[in-house]
C-alpha cells in the first residue's frame, strides 16, 4: 500500500508530493494511499517515540527543527527520513478544502461536538508534519486486541460506537489514555481516528495505547464477555448510581452517538448501567463529559483499592 | 437598551427585524442592542421556564409549535410574543458571516476548542429562535452574586478566567450545572457566554444557575475569602492529589486559558492546588476535561458526605 518516500527534496508547495499529503485531509485518499497525517510537534514526538513503526517521513520547518532537536533523534531512531521544509510548504500540506472533508471524515454534526477546529479552517501544524502508514479496518484485529490483554487483573477499556464527530473521537481518545485505559474500540460507524481533526483532538493519546477500528459491536460483546470484562453503559434512566454502585475490575464502558445516545439494542445488551448524577436543571451531559466522569470514577477506584 | 418588540408578522427574510436578529452573532451587536439570540427548543425553553425576565421575544415555525406546545405556553406565561415564521426567515435569523463572528466572538482557537459547530457553519435553529435583554457586564454584579450566596453550607462556585473559546464556555457551563455548581463567574477576558456559539454549548445551562461577567480576577480571590469560599485550581506541579485531597465544603474551582492554563500570579493566590491524577502517556488534560472532574468529584464527596 505505501510506496517509498521520495528522498528529493521538496520546493513547491503545489507538487505531487504536497498535494498528496494535504489529500490526506479525507478518508478515501488515506485509504486509497495507506497513509494518515500527524501535525504539530507534540504528536508527532508521540507518533515516533510510541509507534515508530508506523511513522513513513516527518516534515519539519528549519525553527521547529531548532526548537524541538528530540525530532530528527526520534525520526533518525524510527528510520525514518527527516526533511527540512519551507513553512509555506508545510502549510500546503494541511491545506483543508472545507464541507467535502467534513462528509469524508463521517460528518462534523453542530450539537455536541467537542472538535479541534473547523473543517476548512486554516491549521498551523506549528512547524512539522509526520506521515504514518494507516493501519488496516478490520474486524479481527480489534478482537485479537482484546485476546492480547492480560487474563486476569484490572482493565479499562474504551468502545465507541456511532460517535461521528472526528474532534469527538479524538478528544475521547486523549481522556481514554489520560484515564489509564488499556485499549480504545471503534466500531465501523464511528468516524475515523486517522482524519487529522482526531490526531489533532487526540494530542498524541492516539499512539500512546492500543486503538482499532471497524469492530462489529454484535461480536464485540461476545469478546468482551469471553474475555470477563463487563461492558458498561450509562443511561439517564438506570436504577444505579455511578459513585454507588460496585465497578468490576475489569470493564468496558461502551459510549454512544453525540445526539442520541447508545442505540436501544446494544444499551440493552451490556450487563452494567450506571446512572450518572445530575444535580442542576441540566437534562444530559454531552459524550465526553459523561465518558470523563466514568473513566476518572473508575481510576479514582483503582488508586483507591491498590 | 431595548426597545418594544414591533408585533407586525415578518414576511421578508432580507428585513430590518430579521437582520438584526442575525446581527446578534456578534459581541459588538449584542452591546449596541443589548439583546442576545437563543437558538433550539431545549435552550429557549429553558429561558422562559428559568429566566423570563430576560425573554423579548419568541420565533418559531408552525411545525415547532405543534412538536413544543410548551414553547407558546411558556411564552405567554413570560408575558412575550411568540410569532410564527417560515423556515427560511428563521434560517436567515441564524445566518452566520464567518471569519468576523468568530473574532467578534473572542476568537475560536485551533486548538483545544470543545465547541459545537463551526463558525460560518449553517446552525439549524430547529424551528425556533428566542431573543433575550443581554445583562450588563458589570464587576459589581459578580461580587453582589457572591455576596447573594448562604453565609454557610456547602457551595460550589466555577470562575472562568481566560477561556476564549466561546463554545469552551458554552459546555463548561453545561457541565457546571449538570455538577450542581451554585455559581459561574467570568473574568472579562473570557469569551462571552451570551454569543450564540456559547448558548447553544451551554445547552440551557446559561438560564438554569447565575452566570455572571466581567468580573476582575484580583477582587475576585478577595471576594472569596472574605465569603469563606477557597479558591482551588489545578496543576501538574501541585503536591496534592484531587482524590486524596481534602476538599473544603465552599469550594470556587478556578479554570484557566486553554493552551496555557492559569496565569502564574492567579494560580500563585490560590488557597489550593491539586493535581489531577494522569495514568497514561498523557501530558496534560483540555480544561473542560479538568473541569469535569474536578466539578465531578466535589459532588461526589457532597453526596457521600451528605
Amino acid at each position: 500500500m505505501t510506496e517509498r518516500p521520495d528522498q528529493s527534496p521538496i520546493t513547491s508547495p503545489r507538487s505531487e508530493r504536497v498535494r498528496k499529503v494535504a489529500a490526506l485531509t479525507g478518508r478515501s485518499a488515506r485509504r486509497k494511499q495507506g497513509r494518515f497525517r500527524v501535525e504539530g510537534p507534540q504528536a508527532v514526538r508521540s507518533l515516533l517515540a510510541h509507534r515508530p513503526e508506523l511513522a513513513l517521513e516527518v516534515h519539519l520547518t528549519e525553527r521547529a527543527a531548532d526548537a524541538h532537536p528530540e525530532l530528527e533523534r526520534l525520526a533518525r531512531e524510527a528510520g525514518v527520513p527527516a526533511r527540512l521544509v519551507d513553512e509555506q510548504i508545510l502549510r500546503a500540506m494541511v491545506r483543508e478544502s472545507g464541507p467535502a472533508d467534513a462528509t469524508a471524515d463521517g460528518g462534523s454534526g453542530p450539537a455536541g461536538s467537542v472538535g479541534t477546529g473547523s473543517p476548512g479552517a486554516l491549521v498551523s501544524p506549528q512547524g512539522v508534519i509526520a506521515v504514518g502508514a494507516l493501519p488496516p479496518e478490520d474486524p479481527d484485529a480489534a478482537t485479537a486486541a482484546l485476546e492480547a490483554l492480560p487474563d486476569d487483573g484490572p482493565l479499562t477499556v474504551v468502545v465507541l460506537h456511532e460517535v461521528r464527530d472526528p474532534g469527538n473521537v479524538g478528544t475521547l481518545i486523549r481522556t481514554a489514555d489520560a484515564a489509564g485505559a488499556d485499549l480504545v474500540l471503534l466500531t465501523r460507524t464511528s468516524a475515523d481516528p486517522y482524519s487529522p481533526k482526531a490526531v489533532r483532538a487526540s494530542v498524541g493519546g492516539l499512539f500512546h495505547l492500543p486503538v482499532l477500528t471497524g469492530a462489529e459491536s454484535g461480536s464485540l460483546l461476545e469478546a468482551l464477555a469471553a474475555r470477563d470484562i463487563t461492558a458498561a453503559a450509562t443511561s439517564g434512566y438506570a436504577d444505579s448510581e455511578l459513585f454507588d454502585v460496585d465497578l468490576p475490575d475489569r470493564i468496558a464502558w461502551i459510549l454512544g452517538n453525540e445526539a442520541h445516545g447508545l442505540d436501544e439494542e446494544t444499551l440493552a445488551a451490556a450487563p452494567l448501567t450506571v446512572r450518572i448524577p445530575l444535580a442542576g436543571h441540566a437534562e444530559s451531559l454531552n459524550v465526553h463529559t459523561a465518558a470523563t466522569v466514568c473513566l476518572f470514577e473508575t481510576l479514582r477506584r483503582r488508586r483507591a483499592g491498590a
